[in-house]
């Protein structure tokens, strides 16, 4: 029985590890997990239809992680998924991984690092994903269980890809409005992981770049632009289900997603010695307002056929929104759920590193990001702007049930 | 005028802000700046007797800096410092830097970059530093005014520094508790700062490992531990007197202080794989309720002469709150104001990168923070999982009035 991270701060929480000190080990009984059921403000279910972190309203902060399975064992990764649901749900509950003892005299490791100990669940979600390389090792016995849309992205244009900032076997995307919570979430899977996977790269994102849903405020990002006015939001079933969710392929994988993430630098010292006319034509849209240009307000339609006096259209060419559009590109949609980051100085020029971590879901790979970027890595102005330097694309399973965990339908 | 980030996005400053495509330029009267005092809830002070920054209750996010100059004209110094303090005090009011203008048609840069527009001062503080290095180059004529206490830190035991993450010739802390709040500050200084000073490094801190005033609740670190709970409190105007405020040397450095920074990179594998005991005899203190070992509460006086019925010490001998302490230490305390980071993944681990930006003002660099790292990097149990690979010293001057710029006190 889990602890809650908060309770245990409580005067009884406190007072048993304060007198634990050479006594008894601590464990919990069945009324507080009940009162953890009350205070379970900003906590957002882990087990449902769908996994949780997709149409979750964005949360503020990120910690992404890549992992490479160190292990041919089927048994090995199963083990490490049941594991890895079991310390998630807690988590995502606010509660202290596995059982919580304050007794000193304890010579096991503590199960939970603990430093969310005293912090609520701050709205953290935890999503898993598999990318295609893990079902074409052999050992796993899983290549019958690939989804068709599962494969490496192509190359597309414009693309510098680091490789080691890219791929991965398994993806965990921890998000809350906390960032020592998501911290904790990314290290305590990686703890639990040790022996069975290593980590291959991870992204701390610092502010969120999209909303997910209509009553979130539509951020900026570090070009200080607003961004994501388009995005697919929640509250759109009918969307979610046309562009998001997957209803082919394997069964586990209904109800699921692919995710694609593409780190992107920008190039900040560029962009900051170019006109505001420059950077809102680049854009397409005003840069405080968020207005498309030569409309008034945000969500104003993108006025894309509409001509200025000089008789040329008032969205450029190759601005970033025309080409991202939903009109220009067939109806493509995808629903993106970034954030921004800052990895320090780029010591060869002495300027910073900062971008955008684009994360995107989506039904398929292929027909939405890639052929999207197809098209925006050769002619969207902003490429003067922006490097691809990071890419992976995971599918992202259904939701499950409690007693099941996350890739259960591949691996039992 | 400078703008109000927040009274840009009311209709008055959208309707103008839509309206600018192609229209006049749209400055600010003397009207909006009035009701931008009325809205000054979470800002800080920019102007005082002292920097912001160090006494402030420490918030939530860092962004740190440290610049190199790349000039030697003392003119282009000051300069640097006039336009830094002016957009400093914008910024920390929660304004735009410079002049706004939504006029589209404008061929130059904003002043601004944007980022941060519609989010509130945030508490933001920016306090600068200045290196010992500086006031030795020959070409700004400033060697008389480099104060006594100013000297490069000597070896300690233990260091594993990286001179490129180490050292510089004037540093800027921002804090807020927004990150993308303080990733713009550092980031527009950094842009104004452009051909005069170049980034040496910067360090992203995601969240706060210390209270500075008696209302902070202490944080954990990424042991799991509360961290800094003996630190000094900003109430105790004797112990700031005493420790961390200046009083001799020269006029400017008056009221101001010594920021000694080093990047503490944490072993976390190993650290996760210490039984919980080993966690708390390392540190001395129990790890949920942050008690002394034998004690109750937080904050009881560390019991470090009584015995356990073992007849050994109940704080060991090399526990490091025993080591730190300041009953061992000829009374020498430190005011601590760090921040946890992670910088992703050691490759050639497939591990974690975190640890602890330590950051501490003293009156005193060799005979405060010097002395007690000569002490801990010997005998601190806890160094078998830290790893010091940072390191700089700034002289922090007093703080200014208004219609004076920092460094002023030397630079004029």
């Amino acid at each position: 029985m889990a602890l809650s991270r908060r309770r245990l701060l409580t005067s009884a929480g406190i007072g048993a590890a304060g007198v634990g000190l050479g006594a008894g080990g601590y464990l919990l009984g069945h009324d507080a997990a009940e009162a953890d059921a009350a205070e379970s403000t900003g906590s957002v279910p882990f087990y449902g239809a769908h996994q949780a972190g997709i149409a979750t309203p964005a949360q503020d902060r990120l910690f992404f992680a890549s992992f490479d399975l160190e292990t041919e064992s089927k048994a090995a990764l199963r083990e490490l998924m049941e594991e890895w649901t079991k310390a998630s749900v807690e988590m995502t509950e606010g509660k202290m991984i596995g059982t919580y003892t304050g007794n000193n005299t304890e010579l096991a490791p503590p199960e939970d690092t603990g430093e969310a100990v005293g912090l609520p669940a701050s709205n953290l979600t935890v999503t898993f994903g598999f990318g295609p390389n893990l079902f074409d090792r052999p050992g796993l016995g899983l290549a019958a269980q690939k989804p068709a849309a599962l494969k490496p992205l192509p190359s597309l244009p414009g693309d510098e890809l680091n490789l080691l900032e890219s791929d991965g076997d398994i993806c965990v995307q921890a998000c809350a409005d906390d960032p020592q919570v998501v911290f904790h979430a990314i290290r305590d899977l990686a703890r639990i992981g040790r022996g069975t996977v290593a980590m291959r790269w991870s992204q701390l994102g610092f502010g969120r770049t999209s909303s997910t849903t209509t009553t979130q405020e539509t951020p900026r990002n570090l070009f200080g632009m607003k961004d994501g006015t388009a995005n697919i939001k929640a509250e759109d079933g009918a969307a979610m289900d046309k562009y998001v969710w997957v209803d082919e392929g394997p069964a586990w994988m209904r109800g699921g997603s692919y995710l694609v993430s593409r780190r992107i630098e920008m190039i900040l010292e560029v962009w900051d010695r170019s006109a505001l006319q420059d950077q809102e034509e680049t854009i397409g849209r005003q840069k405080y307002s968020g207005a498309p240009l030569g409309e008034e307000s945000e969500f104003d339609p993108l006025p894309l056929d509409v001509k200025g006096p000089d008789g040329r259209p008032v969205i450029p060419p190759r601005a970033h929104v025309r080409l991202a559009s939903a009109t220009e590109n067939d109806g493509v949609r995808i629903l993106r759920r970034g954030y921004s980051f800052t990895d320090g100085v780029d010591q060869s020029l002495g300027e910073l590193e900062a971008g955008l971590f684009f994360i995107a879901f989506q039904k398929d790979p292929e027909k939405q990001f890639v052929a999207l970027q197809r098209k925006l890595g050769q002619f969207d102005k902003l490429n003067e702007y922006i490097r691809h330097v990071g890419s992976a694309v995971f599918a992202v399973p259904g939701g499950i049930e409690p007693g099941a965990y996350v890739g259960e339908g591949f691996l039992s």
